[in-house]
């Protein structure tokens, strides 16, 4: 088969692999029909990923069709269709069981990192009853893509760990996917503002038209004043951190309001500052997750409800063959406006 | 009247003052009977809150008995013994609605801060019926001083924002007055481990006879591998910082299981570093917050119940001609084994 | 001043009356510029509220304009614009600091009921801080009589007791104003299903036009098996009781899902069967509530973000003049279609 | 192997059994080494389950040792000590993954309801790994037969359900075995008062030894009025419902405060009265629950620890050959003074 495998920083290609084989008698092998790429596949191109080693296969998203399951798999059979989550999640230890799949002691994000992954034509999907989502008929698979991890990034990082809710006010920093995915199930709970704030024009172009409610360019203006106008020198009730730098994690802490949450999303490489001696005594929450796509199920009904429309991601389409100019469409959002890229792995 | 009075960075105290004066129709005059000091009087001596100014008479807690009213002060009248909380609500803005009193408007923390205090023999005490709590007849009126300011701010600041609960393993990092007072009221919730770190041997006995499972003492051991002997190499489910100094914030870094909550009472001064290449993907909440003292209503319930003792909290007692001793008995806590001491302030 | 006036059951009339006078401190007087009438009135005139005496000055409604203030009120002052709250409350006692006003020991539904109400030219407020909330400039001040009742009790009665939440399905008993109250903000949380049951075509259609995304007509279909069909035979997480009869209550008791919630809104006179011999074991949630308006800032919020449209709910205007004429209207609204009308009070 | 054999309403008898084999790969064959009689074993005998059928091997709870384990179980192994769950569960379903157990949908409560149970040597154990806990090297294991069903049914249905918290008040109508459960672990949260009621003087003694701070014999004296006593007339904060009459149900309906719970722990046959018309407007949460376990791993640190000792429960104890006695001792409580008896089953 044909999949896109890592061969050590700055290295990649559509190679020939052989098909994966069950391992495992909780394992499926899946058929992928699309699979997408993430921020996090090129952070593993540049060798900032040290647990994913040369020759994985890379992709955690995707959706497919089951072609194989395991002796002690009993909820799928060959033939459902079914979407692929970025979190491998054994349902049996401490982790699953308190709802923290991305720890799961033999799962959590494995998927293109440890072991092989979606963008290829099969897939080996370990604990599969616990990490595939059966998809109803009729529904529009494509779009599902973004419920590998996105959509549920954005949601339970951002959304649900910011606490947004009625009236409330929410300021999204970094506009890229991630951010515009928080844009749109932060909408889930009707807050009174969500005030993107980023530097590319053509994303923030974009937030307006997803719902966004103001937006501020920091190469144009300071965010700082530029938020303390929007809520009456208050600050912000939620703001998501959703680029990943030390900057926009010490912004959010400068537009939090008193007694409000700064939800952390991005991937940090570094330290950051925390300014304790301004923050000590404002009675703010600070999260940091990985996503634990706990939220699937509720945001496959959002879907099936049309209270949330996840093709507004989309912005290119390639064919597997294709993958390394889906790659450099992607790799080049600035100039492209990529958003999300889907890739056809098989018919 | 006497009363302890800061004159500047480094000076203090006992004047005669006139009488306080009812100065709103919601105020109450009241005869303070007991009182303590606080670790934060010695930051306003250091010349370290500038909101003080020179002139004020100092001091935040204390148990009183109702001198006077104002006119439109309904439930309290002459004669009423009261417990002064440190924080003053108003009951009536955004914040007091919200239950963060702390951030009150017109309230907050003001006495003996920008308004005079209760190491005095009198003290006038704005919204009066939200910011002072009947006691019972017959309570011990003395052990209800530690109500006023430290078991809520260990309660609410580390034992509640940390989310403790059965079964869970806490560490606090300080086992000054706040730190002990965090033990006191962690027990509420049954966790397994209270793990106590400080560098004071005395402190960390009297941690053993408050109730902690173990204790570290980083003078003499590294602190997190002795955490991770404790649990099974987790970390903590909570780590409450009561120390306020970068070190003890980032042990506490170093120190929190996945899943789990920082929660800080120290008073900082200046930053912090904040590990988020480490934190970003552990699922972690840091939380800050200034004492609400929402809490209190439920604390005297505790008390009343025999839930919790807060007598032990209190190693010295002094009367207010004597409060320049009491100020070095308390100031010197490493050599006086000062824990909370009381001065008797009126008959 | 005008003033519609109980006289005993089945006898109000407009009557000239005395205006109010500050009582306390801590009173308002308020120019009444625009009330409505709630079916709570008409249970009075029923003679089915015996804490309303003949003699009273109905009405719990209203926004107008403070004319004078008591000597402790000193956030309002002559001139300002006020919604006026159905729950007067002291912000004082315990039930107030826990966020129960409705339970307020010295206020809850007293106005047009215990005390004068808002269905005259003037009204006196008790507890007037905590008991009305500044209209911003600008406001649709007449869309905003829906928030002193009608919305909040339908979001915290139905929508925020009954935890509905993104992708949820929830069942409306009764599409009266109540239950259409539920319904609107109910949207607040994007549930996946909102299904409102009623016996009146009006209503039900009313209710497609306020995001309804299913109608059942209980006159012409059997409630139980149609919401199994549209559950996949779960039932639904959440069932609102918004008539106050037996039947209804025990309809919600039929359809909720396996650890859903039943969360009662209506106003009972009687005692209703659970069947607990069936629901022992479903891990159901029941809950009652008088409304305690603490979600007014945050509905205030919610109208000026135009996330609420609560001029939906309006449909007859009448001048104070004519209130007899509105009773009829309001009393008669299955023929008339009513849902609330508003009573220009002043001008 | 011996086993305690249902034959029909009214008739059990120790029969010979052949033993039980793998069936799925993922269940386990454990040889029990100690088990218990529950109130609902009694309830089958009546006759009162009918998805209990004659020829069922009764008894859900149980401490063994893995004899045998399916291909798709990995954590578990041959000689490892475990706990048995009452509650079966896939950790598969939707129901396993929002942690509600006992409605798992290949699950729930089966073991000696719909397949054979743990009153014999051996049984099969159907989702092995998300139905039984290890035992720690060490650990009382007859201790441990209490977090099979009890403890957890008292903690999660009446404490957890029943949001008992520091310094509130609770009452725990019925003092047998359940009731007794849900006093020993509301004391994890330092309520100021458990008030124990019941009519029988032993239970209620026993009550007094286990932490409860007043008795009431409803033999002797009116319930009602003593919790008016007993808590200033409020009512009670949490009323435990441990018994499953009408009656029962309907005290707490009388006893429990304005925004109080009533957390229902018994088994019911038939329906309560509801009062409505008295509870409308009180701001009550009524819950039911069928036990779910998901607190055991919590309920295991708690035992470990020494803040929970299950031994308190065991009354008496006999060898499965003698099972016939456990069960008339059991039966008679009354006159036995039995709370639970252990069952050693194999060496």
């Amino acid at each position: 088969m044909k999949a896109l495998v890592y061969h050590g920083p700055g290295t990649k290609s559509l190679d020939e692999r052989t098909m994966p084989e069950l391992a495992a008698p909780t394992d499926a092998i899946v058929r992928v029909t699309r699979t997408t790429i993430c921020g996090t596949d090129l952070h593993i191109l540049k060798g900032d990923v040290p647990t994913c080693e040369p020759g994985r296969i890379l992709g955690h998203e995707g959706v497919g069709v089951i072609e194989r399951v395991g002796t002690a798999v009993s909820s799928l059979r060959h033939g459902d269709h079914v979407l692929i989550s970025c979190i491998s999640s054994c349902g049996k230890c401490e982790f699953c069981r308190r709802g923290m799949y991305s720890h799961c002691t033999t799962g959590g994000w494995i998927l293109g990192n440890k072991i092989d992954g979606t963008q290829a034509e099969y897939v080996r999907i370990p604990h599969a009853e616990t990490s595939l989502y059966p998809i109803p008929a009729g529904a529009d698979e494509e779009a599902l893509v973004m419920l590998s991890d996105i959509l549920p990034t954005g949601f339970e990082c951002g959304v649900l760990n910011g606490k947004v809710q009625p009236g409330s006010t929410v300021a999204i920093v970094g506009a890229g996917p991630i951010g515009l995915a928080s844009l749109l199930t932060a909408q889930f709970y009707s807050p009174a503002q969500i005030v993107m704030i980023d530097r590319d024009a053509n994303r923030l172009e974009v937030s307006r038209t997803f719902g966004a409610t103001a937006c501020i360019d920091i190469g144009q203006a300071d965010a700082v004043p530029e938020i303390m106008k929007l809520t009456d020198s208050a600050g912000v009730d939620c703001a998501i951190e959703a680029v990943g730098v030390p900057e926009t994690f010490e912004l959010c802490q400068s537009i939090v309001a008193a007694g409000g949450t700064i939800a952390n999303v991005g991937v940090h490489g570094v330290k950051a500052d925390l300014h304790l001696e301004a923050l000590w005594d404002r009675n703010i929450t600070i999260t940091t997750r990985l996503v634990d796509t706990v939220s699937t199920p509720m945001l496959l009904k959002t879907v099936r409800s049309g209270r949330l429309d996840p093709n507004k991601l989309i912005t290119h389409r390639f064919r597997l063959d294709d993958i390394m100019n889906a790659y450099e469409t992607f790799g080049h959002a600035a100039d492209t406006h990529a958003l999300k890229v889907i890739i056809e792995a098989s018919g």
